[in-house]
């Protein structure tokens, strides 16, 4: 706010809910988080100055009962400050109860669509997020009442192609309504959610005026051109004096910042994922478990960059089985990456497990690779208890889909920065954290996947698997839809079963950070215990394949197509 | 179906949603999911008769937006089944999206909350669950149009005290109305919730003229007086013929069935929420951890009464600390409840975790809680997987709600019955367990919890503790209408400190049995991340307290009041 008065800027546009944070789920009902933030804003408009400035927050309205039978008493609410008080609030209209989003759960909705500002000599409306997705929705009503600008606060969540569809929309609300308009982004992770930034300004036409960083704080001030429009209702009257400023407005804004590549997006979504849960829930450092394997590799590149490396430790916990190049190159990376290593024999331990489960069982039991990821669970969780360290899972996507991950043991940490990877994506992080120098070795890149080496698990190449999961999680696809793309059919069969069948231990996952448009996590809600499992099939076996590192590097990595939702 | 066609019933009222399952979440949005549900449909309408048939399901409607931009195209339908086909729908109107329900999130609203039917010389009015629990809803729309009768079909959760609320909605709208009120609900368990059956029927005065049994499948018939009122719609007629009937309907109804009591209530919930998880899942046999302690003990009870206790293997895993007299009373309890029972002993495994992670900790780590649950996870996780068993997890929700249980460790497992049990109602189960023969040894009952026991927690009474959790996580209350209501402040203020802080690991819980009004799970939904947390004071520790079993033995157990949601 200071910043902006400094600019003599007649508004400052700040994201959606800014002041409390997104999602807020139950904490909306509770009158003491209500109590706070009414407060806090108390406390803004009381140190606000000529700079009409917009905070997002929640805001207590008369109660509202729509689609069910409770009340609603709080709204999703945009207030406008200036001149030491609250001059009036903006309500959303429209709430996003579909993917990650509840809002009809906690909130009332908007009654005044149209409401207009004025603000100087200009008319203003205010949308947020949601209402512009509509095709005839708040920006339409503010337009046809006479909006010179839309002035839009988001908390719009990353997910890939995201960053392309939010352009393409300010620019057709720009277009379809003749004015410009400013959409504010949130930035910084809250659990599963990264907030993304890349606030972009359209004008009238709908062209770039500038596009803000994305995954991480900006800010810029920027003079727009606006043109009269016949005004068709009363606006609220924010202040009508005209600019103090003699000279033109102390413009700040960069050139438009440059649209990061997709997977460089993903890279810093991770990232920022990473720093903020781990900062947001008083963890300084973390611990991984390091196999010499691309995920964790990947993982533990993440954390050193979320956190510093010095604040990490990889810990290779072999058993006499490991590959000794599997323990090199799990060095390697620690070296590479900088963070701290240590290396556990769980040779003892299993050994110990092995006895106490005899005379009854297999005596390899302490081979079987949920005892060996649980064993490993026992030594992270006590390393993680112990220092206060934030303990990173390493699962990916395309392994939590199918079911190639043991319940407590492989995903079992606080939390999983993977987890919506798919591996062909892993496999493209890691090119591009290679683009210069070796971060991660090659001979990590090419190692056959453990899933796939392991016994009794036969499966098609990544680069035919993670297209199938897309088109069953992201798009409902079925067998029909994915066989009629080219798959084949027995393949496509088979996988969706154990997609299917992995619905119980994928209740048991950490949270993670979203990158794709369907995560399992907030946005994928399934019953466990249902009877209707169509491509559930007993004892069934997928067709043999070859192992197929090579193809899966190899394969090219497609950008999904542009996102739809808000 | 073929059994009301014998009984000449003109009208077969089915559960809401009994065709597929409640709640659906995502798979309503499937499209595979809906074909099959309505060719399903199809043929129960080939093989209707003459009595009309209400079966609850989903049903396709025109696209509908209303409070954001997706559009809906499914509704929660009735469909009225007669004489070989569907003679028409009623579709939902009120959509509850609070507590565990999510429902304007996946469907469309029903557009006619006034629709009837011409059931022979009958009219009747459907309304289904939510749309009845409105003051002014559907059955008020129904009454004012002409119905004689309104027809109820539910998928109603329980919890404690909800029966007592249910026939007080059934006899208010029935008096309100002047009508009869058939309301019946499923029964089942599907993940977190239990359907408790308990369908009433009440007369036009709101007298409860028959009630079914609770926790079991049941089905009654019964004649009805309905009283012509003015017609004021064109209601759908399903058949206008005359009953074939010559003598008086063959009623087959039982006297109604003895409300049961709280405590018995919450057994049944639990023993009816592990039997259809695990047979929905494909688990007919169940592994649960032994310790001698009182949750242990009642939670391997339920699970004994749930699948038998021949299907049920108790495993104790002792360390050199462990007193003698836990593990003999773990295999007394094994004993009582017939179930099998093993001991593994812990100490060689634990000293080789200490010595995995010597020399840069304490030699004494393995002694640590956390080391120890986790070194048991292991145990349990390995004999799960290998046996194919439900692994039962024991924590109770007083110690859930205040973060004593170590992440992947006490709650390791696939289902954990007791989690919305306060330690209280634990204590009761196990008297109540315990009013013929003495099923859970005294001595279990009298041990000091291990969670008391522990060095560095002090914690009031059970007694104190749990209404404390109570009013703030089911009520909302924070500390000045806790200490308001009688509660120290200090001790109110400790404990909401650690609810508070416990949210991070309770985001990682298997799924349980909900006996509350708010469990954690699918009803109460907090972000991890959230900076506001007005009760989190670093370091703070509690007043120090007695340890309290006797106290909490012998202090009265108070049921919650009458609850207020469907």
């Amino acid at each position: 706010m200071a910043w902006a008065e400094e600019h003599e800027a007649d508004v400052l546009v700040l994201p959606e809910l800014c002041l409390t944070g997104y999602p807020l789920q139950d904490l909306a009902w509770r009158e003491d988080f209500v109590d706070a933030a009414v407060a806090r804003l108390e406390e803004l408009a009381a140190a606000s100055g000529r700079t009409a400035t917009l905070v997002g927050t929640v805001a207590r309205v008369p109660p509202q009962r729509s689609w069910d039978t409770r009340e609603r008493t709080v709204s999703i609410a945009q207030a406008v400050l200036c001149d030491g008080e609250v001059r009036g609030i903006y309500h959303k209209v429209l709430l996003p109860t579909y993917d990650v989003f509840d809002e009809a759960r906690n909130f009332a909705s908007g009654r005044r669509p149209e409401a207009l500002w004025r603000i100087g000599d200009a008319i203003a409306g205010i949308s947020i997020c949601e209402d512009m997705w509509s095709d005839d929705g708040p920006p339409e009503a503010q337009a046809a009442a006479g909006a010179e600008v839309i002035l839009a606060p988001n908390a719009s969540p990353f997910h890939r192609a995201k960053v392309e569809a939010r352009l393409e929309l300010a620019s057709r609300v720009a277009r379809r309504n003749g004015v410009p308009v400013v959409y504010v982004n949130c930035v910084g992770g809250q659990d599963e959610l990264v907030f993304d930034g890349g606030s972009v300004v359209v004008d009238a036409e709908g062209e770039l005026v500038h596009r803000a960083r994305q995954f991480e704080p900006d800010r810029f001030c920027l003079e727009l051109e606006l043109e009269k429009h016949p005004l068709r209702v009363q606006a609220t009257t924010v202040h009508v004096r005209r600019t103090r400023r003699t000279a033109p407005l102390a413009v700040a804004a960069e050139a438009p910042a440059d649209q990061i590549s997709d997977v460089e997006q993903v890279w810093r979504a991770l990232v920022l994922g990473v720093r903020d849960f781990a900062g947001n829930n008083g963890f300084e450092r973390a611990v991984i478990g390091l196999s010499g394997g691309i995920d964790s590799s990947v993982a533990a590149a993440v954390v050193a960059e979320a956190l510093g490396p010095g604040r990490v430790l990889g810990v290779s916990l072999p058993v006499p089985e490991t590959p000794p190049a599997a323990m090199a190159d799990a060095e390697r990376v620690a070296t590479q990456l900088g963070i701290d290593h240590r290396r556990i024999d769980l040779g003892p331990m299993l050994g110990a497990i092995g006895d106490a489960l005899a005379p009854e069982r297999d005596p390899e039991i302490a081979a079987r690779t949920e005892v060996l990821a649980r064993g490993r669970a026992v030594i992270l969780g006590e390393i993680a208890d112990e220092d206060g360290r934030l303990w990173i899972a390493a699962g990916n996507k395309s392994e939590l889909s199918i079911g190639g991950a043991a319940a407590f043991g492989d995903v079992a940490g606080h939390y999983a920065p993977l987890k919506d990877c798919p591996k062909t994506l892993v496999y493209a992080l890691a090119r591009w954290l290679n683009r210069e120098t070796e971060m991660i070795p090659d001979a990590v890149v090419r190692r056959t996947p453990s899933l796939r080496a392991r016994a009794g698990i036969e499966l098609p190449p990544y680069s035919i698997l993670d297209p199938i999961v897309e088109g069953y999680i992201e798009r409902g696809e079925g067998v029909d839809r994915l066989s009629a793309a080219g798959f084949d059919r027995e393949t496509v069969r088979g996988i969706l079963q154990l997609v299917d069948d992995a619905s119980f231990e994928r209740k048991l996952l950490p949270p993670g950070v979203k990158v794709t448009r369907v995560a399992f996590g907030m946005d994928r809600r399934m019953p466990i215990t249902n009877a209707w499992r169509p491509y559930r099939r007993e004892g069934a076996e997928l067709a043999p394949c070859p192992p197929d590192t090579e193809a899966a590097v190899a394969a090219p990595w497609d950008p999904v197509e542009v996102g739809e939702s808000a």
